[in-house]
């Protein structure tokens, strides 16, 4: 071989590689996910991962190259196409291409990878996976409440422990109607409004209040503008967003105290109040459904109901401080993404787990385990004349149902042992001369071996029953190893 | 709204929206060669869908756009970055970055979604799924046989019907050999001879020999060069190409009288009799596994065994003519990739499944049916006091494992009728005030009212066991539907 350009062996930053246990993981979800939004009769649809750039909307393109935070390229034919971003605006195109065929409400979910041209970090990728269910073409409050009930279904099904999760449910109709009461209906000043209760869980009542009113320094001197609100309506945002933490009757009760009079305001109170109707008939429970009017999801795009899925478990953060998990996915009402291209408003309600993070987060409680991928039986190439026969026993094991192999590398017999090792293998076949002439195979328990080196403390009595090592019947083989892989349940 | 900039609802030319039927034929093979792949002890692993351009080889970006069959574009370092184009490319340098670390033979499977910047056309898409298997770090021929037994089972798995398909084996050693004892050895040469085999199937054994001698011209007047081999070379090429169609054996006895002598020729017979050894202890069928010279799979990139996997399903083409499907998947052994990131050689052999053609050859096999997507169970939304109720219905079935909905558009008794039929849901629920007073539920079975609209011949009798409608106890819903679905399997 010429001395050639040797590349250098490595993926762009933010494109991770997924090994068996993270893929074990992450299959869970969405096969858990899936199956409970197809149980609540939504149908599977997938799109290709291009859009053109102008279905995407906020990233049209207005530069030489509308690379802003997504990936974009152009065509053949010069126009620009972008992976998506989410898997809502390319079902946004979907529908409203495809909306004269449709069943009608359009109940879809979807699975997929989606890509963000962003500065990646720790806990920040430019591709991840998404699951997301939407019903499109309905405009009931009971549309929303079962977007609810799947979220917090999907959880269970995925596998966390029931007090580990919790969906947080509001509607932006009912801050807007508070501030259009209050006199500040102007979107900037809004805008400013959802910036500073967003900031509720960082800032607290006193720092929000400030950013309410006037402007808030904080503690290196930069000051922020508030959203200029007086004092009797700052008073009224407070009162609402403390509205929670009750049932979710009481919440409401307390809410349409709050929020009394504006059109908006009780038309979101209504609505919610559907929804609670809705959940109590789904028997979602109230410890995973509450109302949160300090749930603020996004700043724009959403118009009614909005969901926050949130992890209550507590990991440990860089600095070794406890921090909950936090979001993992979320959604609410959208009714003007089909407008952008019909110009007919289609109301819409959706939800989207986010995968990754959520298999991130069965880690971190302690769900590592479950994922741990199991390797196959490692049947020892032990000599040339074997190899017949060591097929053969393999092919055997697979019509049972069980993973197993014939080690197909170059090395020794200890070299092989050490390779069953690394593959977690409960167990390693070996037939050598010996064992041909009398009809036999040696079996190793292998996961007795790594109990008894992990040092468990009542592994003499587990000895006695599961001995390392027998030597059974040709014969016997299939059983004595499903035998073996019974035990390490 | 203002008059505001409407982009078309379209997608870019040569990627898919696929539905709940597609999807549900490709989840099918997904699932069955995944379980295949695992019951021979391959591990999954998935990469990020870019990779740098260099990383990719032979799309070097030598341009200022690289952008020749891959998507490409440049990464705010300006270094290219491309979409996979394949599935080898990106594990090839998963192997090389991390070969210290891994089990050794690596075995992976991998799932996904590849890239090719290519024009689109019917059956030519943009994005489609491959689904691979790869043993890399073993020079082993019976490495080779494993990939070949998991392709077969893979078939079976997915549902073929057993005489639809073959796999074809060939070993780019033997035409090699061949070629260097007819002093045959430029690669130029090498490369038309290659080339003109390739083209058997189309122009039949006197059309291949003009291309192996001086040229050929064809219907149109346009003249190909040959390879312009001297007619020995000629007479045991011919020959080679024409030593298959026997069984595995006979057809290696017949190579070997052809090839005879030279080092890579007899290299190459060795290496297909431990393969035949092989898949005789692996039991894959002789119908199923075929050595078949003929075969070339790719002019460049292998460098011993390759495979073919044949559909020999019978379809019609765009002119009504019965043609065969053809290739669905294949494969080989690649010794040098690894080595172009490190230098080192590293042995490697694998194969891929294209998932969207095999899916289309399901259904062409007439295996549509099996994938038809069935509906929830709807519950017609009859009146708002009993919205609350038919969400505890839907919430029973849903317990029961029975897909389930309340229609939540805004349409009357008719229109929801219609939208489960489209859903091609199998019962419809009703419960108006009449059956709610009396603790009842009404149930259509739908599929009944399809057969009778499809007018089957024996639907008196079937309706006599199974009629239409029935009014049953609210808490015998759950069973009576349960029925419904029974007898529609």
């Amino acid at each position: 071989m010429t001395e050639a350009f040797r590349p250098q062996a490595r993926a762009p930053k933010g494109f991770l590689d997924k090994r068996a246990d993270d893929l074990a993981a992450e299959r869970r979800i969405v096969d858990a996910v899936s199956a409970v939004y197809e149980r609540y009769g939504f149908e599977p649809l997938a799109t290709g991962g291009f859009e053109y750039a102008d279905t995407l909307g906020k990233f049209l393109p207005d530069a030489d190259r509308p690379n802003e935070g997504v990936f974009a390229l152009q065509d053949d034919d010069e126009q620009w196409m972008a992976l998506r971003y989410d898997l809502t605006a390319p079902l946004a195109r979907f529908v409203a291409q495809n909306w004269e065929t449709l069943p009608k409400p359009f109940r879809r979910y979807a699975i997929g990878s989606v890509w963000r041209n962003e500065k990646p970090g720790p806990g920040r990728d430019r591709e991840f996976i998404q699951c997301d269910a939407d019903t499109v073409g309905s405009a009931r409050p009971e549309a929303d409440a079962e977007i609810i009930a799947m979220a917090v279904e999907g959880f269970a099904a995925a596998g966390l422990p029931a007090a580990d999760y919790v969906l947080k449910i509001n509607s932006r109709k009912l801050l807007n109607g508070l501030l259009t009461s209050a006199g500040a209906d102007d979107p900037a000043q809004k805008l400013g409004v959802l910036r500073a209760v967003d900031k509720l869980d960082r800032l607290g009542v006193d720092g929000v209040r400030l950013l309410l009113g006037a402007g808030r320094k904080d503690e290196s001197g930069a000051f922020t503008r508030g959203a200029g609100l007086t004092t009797a309506a700052i008073d009224a945002v407070i009162a609402f967003v403390e509205a929670g933490g009750a049932g979710r009757s009481a919440t409401l009760d307390r809410l349409s105290n709050v929020i009394g009079g504006s059109t908006e305001g009780d038309e979101g109170v209504e609505e919610l109040s559907k929804i609670a109707a809705a959940l109590a008939g789904l028997g979602v429970s109230e410890d995973h459904a509450v109302f949160e009017p300090s749930v603020v999801r996004g700043l724009e795009y959403y118009t009614g109901a909005v969901f926050e899925a949130e992890l209550l478990a507590e990991t440990l953060d860089e600095r070794g401080q406890k921090v909950r998990f936090g979001s993992v996915g979320g959604g609410g009402r959208y009714d003007d993404l089909v407008a952008r291209f019909t110009g007919q408003p289609v109301p819409a309600t959706g939800f989207s787990f986010g995968v990754s993070r959520l298999a991130a987060a069965l880690k971190a409680a302690g769900r590592a385990e479950a994922f741990r991928a199991r390797g196959p039986v490692v049947i020892i190439a032990f000599d040339a004349e074997g190899m017949a026969d060591y097929f053969a026993m393999a092919a055997e094991l697979r019509a049972a149902g069980v993973a197993a192999e014939v080690y197909l590398g170059q090395s020794g017999m200890k070299a092989q042992m050490r390779y069953a090792d690394r593959r977690l293998s409960p167990a390693a076949v070996i037939v050598g001369g010996d064992e041909r002439a009398a009809g036999q195979v040696t079996i190793k328990d292998l996961d007795l071996g790594r109990v008894l080196a992990a040092g468990v403390s009542d592994n003499q009595s587990w000895r006695g029953e599961r001995p390392g090592q027998v030597t059974v019947r040709r014969d016997e083989l299939v059983a004595t190893i499903q035998r073996i892989l019974e035990a390490a349940r």
